[in-house]
């Protein structure tokens, strides 16, 4: 059981006007943990009502509460009381901006890939890797600590491959992804190329795969994170629909399993959100579905609310072991969701608190 | 018959890196009197070749020979020796700049809103109103001229509305539109707002309708254009389509008609762009489908190379007299196109010589 | 206060792997009245699990407790206990079938659209017209009645409509609809012709908003129902969204009133069913969106669980007093959540039971 | 070059009114060969005129010179002179119904799967393996001959494999397909699943591949048909997409080479129905894309008028050796339009004279 806050902790959410910045103002009007206190954006967005700033593109409606708050600009003089910060910032800005904010003695909890391979900064799929946020300890940013979460891909992949890691072990992984359009922020993809169409490119996308699943997948020791062997082919598609990504996964086992035993590793999965009972862990963590055409992104993106993932059509593959199909919803799970599961599991292991103490 | 020009005419396209300016450099690309001399943009384009300043979205590949022309901004001293310029420009900008191509003594023939509603300025749809050209003759803008195009959705309209105009009289009109993302530009919409979803409002849509249609369809005397007596209620929509505005109309005809005659005005309709055989004039002008479930996007917009319009399930209306549907290419007829077609219709009217001559 | 039922009424549900049936299946697995005993369907589908017998295209998941469930014939005899049935038959089979389950006793609350004009058929929006109910006792089917759901267009009209009409009276309509493609069942629209597409044509669909809206809006007296006066001119087109009908409406009112005084009526409407506070009752029923861009389906449909509406727009109409938009889901409130609605009314007016005691 | 026909060759299309058989009456409406003399399609439709019998999907507006036709049932009687018939007719009828033309004497050229893998009936990319064409000789249907069409996506993937196979020999082959709506036929995919969503599954399509593309891939010896060695691991996915089958590939070859090599086998090559200049054959067959983010289904499916297929992003496969992606037209290339190519191929190897003679 996680000790719970006894006062709701206010948050500051930077780059509260983006896509992803939208879902953390969603995700957080309702939390039990948390309170936004502050919605940080773009000078050109500062002094607005959050209402006007934002071109609001969630599923569903603008927080009322939120609404009428004014927006503050992306500095850490400007989120008052805040000890905590979840950003959705672009990457452009996010590496200087995260960076200000930890040294004034902030704790980042960020969506953005600025820091996601500095080999200080926990990359963590709160199931996956825990314990690499035992890494933080070690940053000298200031008395404020960056904490990241993996691309939007990465962390469904990675979610899936958990548990066939832990018991058979994965030798290799290609992996072909039919990605949501909220991936792309709100400038991402111009509306007029969605109908009828899809783009076969996501700039930077497949080195994502590679790079962060290894570190996720790694073994912290004293000399940082050793990465897991795991080579990775990744083909990056963006398709016409506006949450999900479902990925097409070959994977080779290190260790043979039937697809019973591939099957009940998934459903057996929980991991120490779940064991925590963190409130935003999904029970279960991961859905395999039965059904031939399952996993679908209108079905099922929104299983456990957005934060567990589904897997489905398990079945040998011809050039490597075995072939599914995975599917997360990339803005909850994969993104904001995400980020705030990792904030409760950094305060339920205790990190913030003895942070605060250590600083004394 | 018009004049053919005995040799190709340089023309410059400002704006050619948006949804608009792209139409203009695939529709001429190959067009038999005009020759693409100069690609205008922002100054942050300027200097690159147009594929790499362009984000291409057109449903065709953007021409070989258009690609590697470098892009100039969008200053009168840049277009060297063209005489003629398109205007794809944003109405924020479009203003200051087209004046200053007028002034450098350049005819240019706009798809922006800046200057629609200047009394001296005409504003055409080829086939409706052709004799308001002379009005661009009382222009002080300089020793070049500005001719401009009517709003998307209001071409489609008016081109439906003159033969009935003609012959009955219109006393009013309703109209909702359900249009393509294409006229939204490539910033308009972003694409995760696309699935599932319309959008019912466009800024500043249902005002051009009722304002821009009462002049198209105005006479023109000594005052300038006495606009046209004609009551408009406009609901506009963005619906998930790349291409095409289809509108459901509903109208009071002036003198009773039986549907066959309100058909057959349709049907036996031909412009001054037909007459002349201008290169860029469909015929017919007008398709009336009789087919119970069109016109649709998909199926028709590209009627007479996007050029036509078509008109389908007349029937009563329990309110007006009449109800219809109509459909017209957005970036063709209703922007590209139909820019390119008026300014084919100056030429063949001998206008752009005339002008030549007296600046001697 | 509802008579809160003291045990789960088993209930029926008829065609029940078409679009309408699943959404009957989905909304009725968490009903606190009642329960699903029966699932019934073509004689094709007679005997499988329901899992293997529909194909399911809800945004959910099918529920477990319904998969393993054995689908019946589609005749009285086969649904044991049920005194109570939804129809979500097709218009084909429905007339006979809905007339049998009537003549054996059993109450049917139909979806479908063969007994809507029927003279002594019930045809009730239950926030607008719940008096109408009445007229089920005249019946002569058998010890059973039948009860009747409007067109889901019809539904988000009138119920927008309705606090117009009480307070200002409404004398004409215009509306033009942007509907949902899962109105069209499963097999309605082929998917190839869904996407960058739209459909201007919906079978059926003008003729019955004229039709039922006088109805449903009309008065009940000894003769039956005197219509309401309401001439209506509508154009109906299929979108390219799942579920929701977005409706551009102007209208005519019979006394003036203020922009405020019309938001006003919206705003502080509540019906019979909020009044009673039954389990499936949206509380508001109507929301009045400020915003310049709703309602918007993929934001809206959802709110009271899809059981509420939402208006948005409000502005004068230059032809006639004033226009807005109006958007219900159309499979929950325009379909199965409002026949689900009209049974817990019927129930909490204690007319079964009357019924019942009657029969003894 | 072909001897061409000395006057246009009367053809029959059996299937005529579902989704491809529609796409054979666009494509031979305007055909420099053949004239359509027969629409067949089941009794039902019999004696309609096609207008009415067809629920037109295509692109392009129904051929007004088919829309009166009377549609005739399919039985070899009913064809009349016709000797040639393109087959658009679903499996579950089309191997009687086929078997019983070609013993009637007629040459049926069939898109079904029925035949396809029947070791006397040859199938046939023409660009991939025309000298299959001579297994006809050896059947024994009846004095006509059935020719048949690999599946949809299986037709894009082996042209773009076979420049490679020859030059360097394919060993293993890895592909994940993101197919459109028009595959799936008119009732395969209800719309309502269409908006915002995938579906990760195709019935029997991954089958097809291995199978499939192995044929055609192989030798034809004396024994008939051996099959090219070829593992294939294949992932299909139905997108929101009207038409357009995109593959990402990953490949190991037999033989090293280099990109630049890979890519000049790809634009270098040119198959007998280029060398024989058939009217339906694309010049070139394969076009490679330099862009980033291409091939694109809306951008790119209809070059070579739908027949040519693309190929973009050559880069290095970490697990094969190389990754790309291809995209193909449907039901062009991989349906009606690869039929028509291959009648054209067998019409100018003289087949189907040689055998008329052979008959006398």
């Amino acid at each position: 059981m996680s000790p719970i806050p006894s006062s709701r902790i206010p948050v500051a959410v930077l780059g509260a006007t983006g896509s992803v910045g939208q879902r953390f103002a969603a995700l957080l009007a309702d939390h039990p943990w948390f309170t936004v206190a502050v919605l940080a954006a773009s000078e050109r967005s500062a002094g607005l009502p959050y209402r006007e700033a934002v071109r609001w593109v969630q599923p569903t409606p603008l927080p009322e509460e939120l609404g009428e708050m004014r927006v503050v600009a992306c500095r850490p003089e400007a989120v008052g009381e805040c000890r905590l910060a979840f950003s959705a910032l672009e990457s452009a800005v996010a590496t200087e901006t995260e960076e200000a904010f930890a040294a004034a003695g902030i704790w980042v909890v960020s969506n953005a890939s600025s820091h996601r391979m500095h080999p200080l900064v926990p990359l963590v799929v709160p199931e996956v890797n825990p314990d690499h946020l035992d890494l933080a300890a070690r940053q000298r940013f200031g008395s404020g600590r960056i904490l990241t979460n993996p691309n939007c891909s990465t962390i469904g992949l990675t979610l899936a491959l958990k548990p066939l890691v832990d018991a058979f072990d994965v030798e290799a992984c290609h992996v072909v992804t039919m990605q949501g359009l909220s991936g792309a922020g709100l400038t991402g993809v111009p509306g007029m190329q969605v109908p009828d169409n899809l783009i076969p490119y996501i700039a930077g996308e497949e080195e994502k795969f590679e790079n962060e699943a290894a570190k996720i997948l790694g073994r912290l020791g004293d000399d940082g994170i050793a990465p897991y062997p795991l080579p990775i082919s990744a083909h990056c598609n963006r398709v016409p629909v506006s949450d999900g990504h479902t990925l097409c996964v070959s994977i080779r086992l290190g260790r043979p399993a039937t697809p019973e035993q591939v099957i009940e590793a998934w459903t057996a999965f929980a991991g120490e959100p779940q064991e925590r009972e963190l409130p935003s862990a999904p029970r279960p963590a991961i859905h395999y579905l039965p059904q031939q055409d399952a996993p679908q992104p209108r079905l099922h993106r929104d299983l456990g609310g957005g934060m567990a993932i589904s897997v489905g059509r398990l079945r040998p593959c011809p050039l490597l072991d075995y072939r599914f199909v995975t599917l997360s919803h990339n803005t909850v799970r994969g993104a904001a969701g995400g980020s705030i599961l990792l904030a409760e599991l950094a305060i339920a292991r205790g990190l913030m608190e003895s942070d605060r103490q250590a600083d004394r």
